[in-house]
């Protein structure tokens, strides 16, 4: 298995991702935020990159069922019904709704691997199943969302997890390139909890703005089993429950 | 002391250097090629990004002291009179001689910085020259030159390197960025030899061009004890022999 990752959507060019399967990690808090929503029941999100096209396809999607997500600086969007809290998505907010939902990095970062043959998205919260759902790829992207474009050292770690988690059932070696093993590098060194993740840049941020509490969600392991899968800019679970597929 | 490395001179804004010292890396090889042409008698490396920039400014600056140096793809530029193997530059070569050169990541790394208070070049062979250098500074930068503005891992692990030698002759606690943090974690788990500089993606690289003998210079560890310092483009060891600073 050829494994690249990248600590920054910015570096991420079509080549790169080109009839591979992309997983996009982004710890604090979009794609923590993602599982807890599925989780709990939302039929589908779909990532915009500017709060203006969120408030356009919601539009377009029609407002009942729709509900506008997303954060600047840390904190809920004017006139948005959610922030980025996965504390937040809870089955009586989310259940049934489709969600649109724009993030400083997380969203550029499914925007940069939109030319994937296969798009997952992986946190803390959901690492084992996408694991396990990678067994048998054979060239795998994982796209850190990263700050500004800049490293991320909670997304590192979740990356490194999960190549870690991945080696162990592989029979082969694992090709990898230079942010590959300095992920995997971090995973012998580091487990991930609250504390850890409160030490790192995002973190931080996130304990300027006054939302510490939602550190303690995103530093769930494997708090749910689902696979958010992103299929035409939208992402669910596939089979979609109730559908015919 | 504050200290942010960056993984790529792409995401190095302005306010990150202003009033700062920086301090650039380019293992593979840029700046090692300038530790080791320095140590041979070179007056003064002037970096330029572009092969043309390049071409012009030794035109200005006399073609008879001047030698056009760089690379692009890792091999000598056409009509050049070095490239960029530090074991090209020769005390026969460079004595003497003032320097244009282009490589493709290391010069991006110093345009990036030219907004710092003070700009150093460190590499593996003088890391601890650069380290006593910067005893008493207060907030620095450590640019890692990459490759094609991604990660590259004996970059890393040289940063690593400096700050863990700086941190031994340190009495407080350094205030670390998430890049710095990791960078300090891969000197805890590696040492740099030739074996390491090899399977890394630059290293790899100079393999595919036949140039693996360049490594064994790069990994060298303090074979040099000089500073070379960057002033108004001019990279040189600072006062000047024969000057009167």
């Amino acid at each position: 298995m050829k494994v690249d990752v990248f600590f920054s959507p910015a570096v991420v060019d079509e080549a790169s991702v080109e009839g591979r399967t992309a997983v996009v990690i982004d710890v604090i808090r979009a794609t923590s935020t993602i599982a807890e929503a599925l989780a709990n029941g939302a039929k589908a999100i779909f990532p915009t990159v500017s709060a203006e096209e969120a408030v356009k396809l919601a539009s377009s999607l029609g407002r009942e069922d729709t509900l506008l997500c997303g954060e600047r600086k840390g904190l809920k969007i004017e006139g948005f019904d959610l922030g980025n809290s996965p504390g937040e998505f809870t089955a009586g907010s989310v259940e049934g709704k489709q969600l649109v939902m724009t993030t400083t990095n997380g969203t550029r970062a499914f925007a940069a691997v939109e030319g994937a043959d296969r798009v997952l998205a992986a946190s803390f919260m959901n690492l084992s199943s996408v694991a396990r759902a990678l067994e048998g790829v054979s060239t795998l992207v994982v796209v850190c969302s990263g700050r500004e474009n800049r490293f991320s050292l909670d997304d590192a770690l979740c990356a490194g997890m999960l190549l870690k988690n991945l080696e162990s059932g592989l029979e082969v070696e694992m090709e990898l390139n230079d942010a590959s093993r300095v992920a995997l590098d971090l995973a012998t060194l580091h487990e991930v909890d609250v504390d850890f993740l409160r030490s790192t840049a995002a973190g931080k941020n996130l304990l300027d703005v006054g939302l510490e509490e939602d550190l303690k969600l995103c530093a769930s392991v494997d708090r749910h089993t689902l696979l958010p899968e992103m299929r035409e800019r939208r992402i669910a679970v596939y089979p979609e429950k109730g559908t015919d597929l």
